[in-house]
C-alpha cells in the first residue's frame, strides 16, 4: 500500500468541481503572466501581493499609502494602472516594502475559486525549485491548478505542474493519467524550455503586445526562488523560503 | 496566412462548451472502450450501431427482432445483458448483421453530448490510419473529443488525440496546445503504446474485471481499419473505408 501523499493535475477552472480542495495544498499557476509576476515580486522586495478578483476591487486601493496597483485583462494593462502584470515592473527599487495589489484574467481569479483549500501556494518556473522542495517538505496531499486561458488547456501551465511532478514524484503517488503524462513530457522538453514553448498559444499574443522579453523571463527556471503562500488576504513569502 | 483547416482536442467532456461544434467534425473517442467495441463489432460484421444514453432506453430494444443489446456501467456489465463492453465479444459470427445497441458510462454519453456537430465519426487506435485518413480527405475543422473517466482527463483517449495529430498535421492547423504537447508524447511513446499505458488509471480498474485482454487489444492500431459515423441514430461503416 502506498502511503504518500497524492498529487493531482487541474489543467482547468473549469475542471475544478471534480476535485476536493478542502484537505489539499493547492498550487496555482499562471505562468504567463500572473504567478511568475507574483513571484518577482516579492523576490525583489515587495513585502505582500493582495490578489483581487476585478480592476473595481483594485482600485479600492487607490489612496492606500505604500500600495501599488497592477491589473491585466486579455493581456493589456487597463487604462490608469502604473503597474502592469509584467514580472519586469518589479525589477527595481522603488516596489520595495511595498503592497502591490494585483487583478489578471485568468491567474488571480483562479486563486479566488480555491480559496476553499487547506492553503495556497503560488508556482511558476522561476520558483520551481524552491516550491517543489516546499511540498516536499509538507508531506501533503496536493492539487496542481492551472490557470489555463478563458478555460482552455494551455501548455505553459500544463508542461509547469508536469515540471513539478518530476521533482517531486520521488515522495507522491501520482493520482492522475494528466500528471503522468506532462512529467514524461516536461522530461523529454526541460533543456529547451523556452523554445519548445514559442508554439504555445499564448506566445503571438504577447509578442504582438510587445512582450517578448516577459515570455523569456517566465522560462528561466529558479530566478525568483521564494515560496509565496496566502495568509489571510495577501501573498507572502513563506518564511524559511 | 495558413488555410489548412483546424483540428482541436476537446479533454473532457466538461469542458465541450468551449468549442463551437456546429460546423465541425466531431471524433469522439472512447478507447477504453466504447469506441474500440463499436469499431470491432461493425468490423466483424454488425450492420450498425445504435448509441443509447440509459440503460433503460437500451433495454426498449429487447424484443426488435435482429438486435442485440450491450450495456456498462463503472465498466461492468449491468444484469440481464448478454452483451458487454467488450471488444471480444463481437468477435464472431453469432453477431453478423445484426444491430448493436449499446449503451456506456463515458463514451456514448458524450455521443449525445455532441449531436449538434455537423459530422460525428469514431476514434480508437483500433482504426487509427483509417479515420486519419478520412479526417485528411475531409478537409474540414476538426474537433477531437475525449469522453475521459467521468470528467477527469485519461490517458488512452488524450493519447490517441495525440496520434491522430500525428497522422493529419501536415494538412492540418493545430489549434490548441493540448493538441500540441499529445502529439508530441504520442511520437515519443508510439512504438510501446501498450507498455505506457500500463500507468493509465483504468488499467488495474479493469485488470481487476478480469478485462487485460480488451486492455491490450485496445491499443493494436489498425486491427479493426472501419470509420464508423453517425447517420440518423446509427452508427454505421463509411462507405468508402
Amino acid at each position: 500500500m502506498n502511503l504518500n501523499p497524492k498529487v493531482e493535475v487541474c489543467l482547468s477552472p473549469q475542471l475544478l468541481n471534480l476535485y476536493d480542495i478542502s484537505d489539499k495544498v493547492v498550487v496555482v499557476i499562471d505562468v504567463l503572466r500572473a504567478t511568475s509576476t507574483i513571484c518577482t515580486a516579492l523576490h525583489y522586495g515587495v513585502n505582500s501581493v493582495i490578489p483581487v478578483s476585478s480592476v473595481k476591487d483594485c482600485l479600492n486601493y487607490k489612496d492606500t499609502p505604500n500600495h501599488i496597483l497592477a491589473a491585466e485583462r486579455d493581456a493589456e494593462t487597463p487604462y490608469g494602472f502604473e503597474y502592469s502584470n509584467s514580472p519586469r515592473n518589479y525589477m527595481n527599487d522603488a516596489i520595495k516594502g511595498k503592497t502591490l495589489v494585483l487583478t489578471t484574467t485568468n491567474g488571480t481569479k483562479l486563486l479566488h475559486e480555491v480559496i476553499q483549500a487547506k492553503e495556497i501556494v503560488i508556482g511558476a518556473f522561476v520558483n520551481i525549485a524552491a516550491l517543489s522542495n516546499y511540498l516536499l517538505s509538507q508531506d501533503k496531499d496536493v492539487l496542481l491548478a492551472c490557470a489555463a486561458w478563458k478555460g482552455r488547456v494551455n501548455m505553459e501551465d500544463s508542461l509547469f505542474a508536469g515540471g513539478v511532478i518530476s521533482h517531486i514524484k520521488s515522495k507522491f503517488n501520482i493520482f492522475c493519467d494528466s500528471g503522468k503524462m506532462l512529467s514524461d513530457l516536461y522530461n523529454q522538453i526541460q533543456p529547451n524550455l523556452y523554445n519548445y514553448h514559442l508554439n504555445a498559444s499564448h506566445h503571438q499574443r504577447l509578442v504582438n503586445l510587445g512582450a517578448a522579453e516577459d515570455f523569456k523571463y517566465c522560462f528561466q527556471e529558479n530566478i525568483a526562488p521564494v515560496v509565496p503562500v496566502l495568509i489571510g488576504n495577501k501573498l507572502v513569502i513563506h518564511s524559511a523560503s
